[in-house]
């Protein structure tokens, strides 16, 4: 890291080609027509290091999840939308941007979880096939995707939208809780109805991938350095992760948190993705705590894109601190 | 704003086409050679609208500001120190991203200040021209140069490295007491010796423009819908903006205040960067005042890039909330 001071700035810029050699304005020329507005975002992609590690986090847009049904069901509305104001949010819906990482280790290009293929919420996600070409990464050249857990914004991109597998080339690896729940055709049948779209959606997903995939055990290094741990609640296996390299180590706390300024602000509120709604609450609560005590770097799928940055506790909740953009790797 | 339910677009996923036409993974397959890292950040550019007004934000990197002599002459270094810890920022120098900003009125496209022209800091800024290519932004379009003040970082990029116009067809606008400061020669030779490089750097950037530029009175509003106001203390004339486009706003505070993790959370401290430091600290607190009274969208010079979000208070003093990032434009 170059620390320069602005003596020694100002001095290089007061030596310069001296100003007779200057180009001169075209002030009282016509102005041209106005230029059209652009309309486009920057690619949504963002880099940072950890160790030796390259990490990419991309995005694949935002759900815009409705206030009805709840998102909150155990909280009335009306203090959901202040929380939502008081962080300059719309009171409308509860935006849940879609963050998600790939790991270049140096020897393997890890995927971890992949995006919503197009086939979730679609006029405002599906963005992340074009980041991840913004981005400069192949998904042929992808060695593992490691899912998370098995709802549709972090599986259903193992296909396009045509279903050719994006990854040709990776081994697909799943938790195995996650597999033994929501591929259990017995458990499909008596799931409350809420939850019957989603074990369709995995049946529909890795049903081509049975004999293929590789289950693991939460606890089991997926790849070099990456860390699978058992977060469950949200889903019966969900699954977070620490990823070390050398003295860097980076938490990625998946969805035990989702849009920090609900739920990190309020870990006691009830969040209505949660399958084990209790359990949820306490494994963020776990996870929370965690990354403030240890100041960790995190990664959240659901956070402000890129979704990396620290936790701080603050009165009865915590508080979101994320990492400042860079150029300098 | 399309806001969807996890039920219609579940239900969505689960009529794709059958599984049946899934193409496979070649999961035995040897893997390919590992991907090498990328290295390179995503662009540095970010758009918003303001009413119907286009924002568009560009990063010219980033000044780490060396704590000798101190950015903070009369707090104790361990006290600044600390503040950087608070927020998860390394210890060893303050960060000055630079966020210039292009304000397309549909009629008119604005600069409003132009960045360090690779002439400071030179291995940590200067991105400001790929950036705006990156944008999409054809500097020869720009109508209007509009400079809040004579710092290097807002004036250098008025002329390329090879002093070369950047923007042959745009009135350069610059604030009537920053001219009557930085361009008299009596008060360069007079001024102390930290001001000096200063002085000189004026005259390098400005001497050729002398007969052409447009000098405006703060107060003045300088393009449709964007309005100067003094803000007078980081230097002589040092001017902020609002910028208006129907019942939208956007309070542009420039440099009034620098990193928010130090001079927002401690609106006392004096900024060496400060002519008239006192002033300064009058004028910052004023600002941060007025954006969290109003609960304005800011945007600000040296504020995280994109450096677009809210002010909240916070204790004794402030704190800023980014903008959550969206591709929905």
């Amino acid at each position: 890291m170059t620390v320069l001071t602005r003596r020694s700035m100002l001095t290089g810029a007061a030596t310069a080609t001296a100003a007779t050699t200057l180009a001169p304005f075209a002030l009282n020329a016509p102005t041209s027509a106005s230029a059209p507005v652009a309309g486009k975002q920057a690619p949504g992609f963002y880099r940072y290091k950890v160790g030796e590690y390259e990490i990419t986090i991309v995005n694949d847009g935002v759900w815009l999840r409705s206030l009805d049904p709840l998102p909150t069901p155990n909280i009335p509305i009306a203090d959901l939308q202040k929380v939502l104001a008081d962080s300059f949010l719309p009171t409308t819906a509860v935006p849940y941007p879609f963050n998600l990482t790939i790991i270049n280790t140096g020897s393997k290009l890890i995927a971890i979880d992949v995006g919503t293929g197009g086939r979730f919420s679609p006029t405002t996600a599906g963005t992340y096939l074009d980041n991840l070409t913004a981005a400069g990464v192949d998904p042929s050249k992808v060695d593992a995707v490691v899912i998370s857990h098995f709802h549709p914004d972090h599986i259903n991109g193992i296909w396009t939208k045509d279903d050719k597998a994006v990854f040709p080339n990776a081994e697909i690896m799943v938790p195995e809780p996650e597999w033994a729940f929501w591929m259990d055709d017995a458990k499909a049948t008596s799931a409350p109805e809420g939850l019957k779209p989603n074990f369709a959606n995995c049946k529909r997903v890795f049903g081509p991938l049975a004999s293929k995939v590789t289950r693991y055990q939460p606890g089991k290094e997926v790849a070099p350095g990456i860390t699978s741990f058992a977060a469950y609640g949200h889903t019966p296996g969900h699954t977070a992760y620490t990823v070390t390299s050398g003295s860097a180590a980076l938490l990625m706390i998946v969805d035990s948190v989702a849009n920090p300024a609900v739920f990190a602000r309020n870990p006691d509120w009830q969040h209505a993705s949660d399958v084990d709604r209790n359990m949820g609450i306490e494994t963020r609560k776990r996870m929370l705590d965690r990354a403030a005590t240890d100041k960790s770097l995190i990664q959240a799928m659901h956070f402000p894109f890129p979704g990396a940055g620290h936790i701080v506790k603050d009165g009865n909740g915590y508080r979101f601190v994320p990492v400042s953009w860079t150029h300098l790797l």
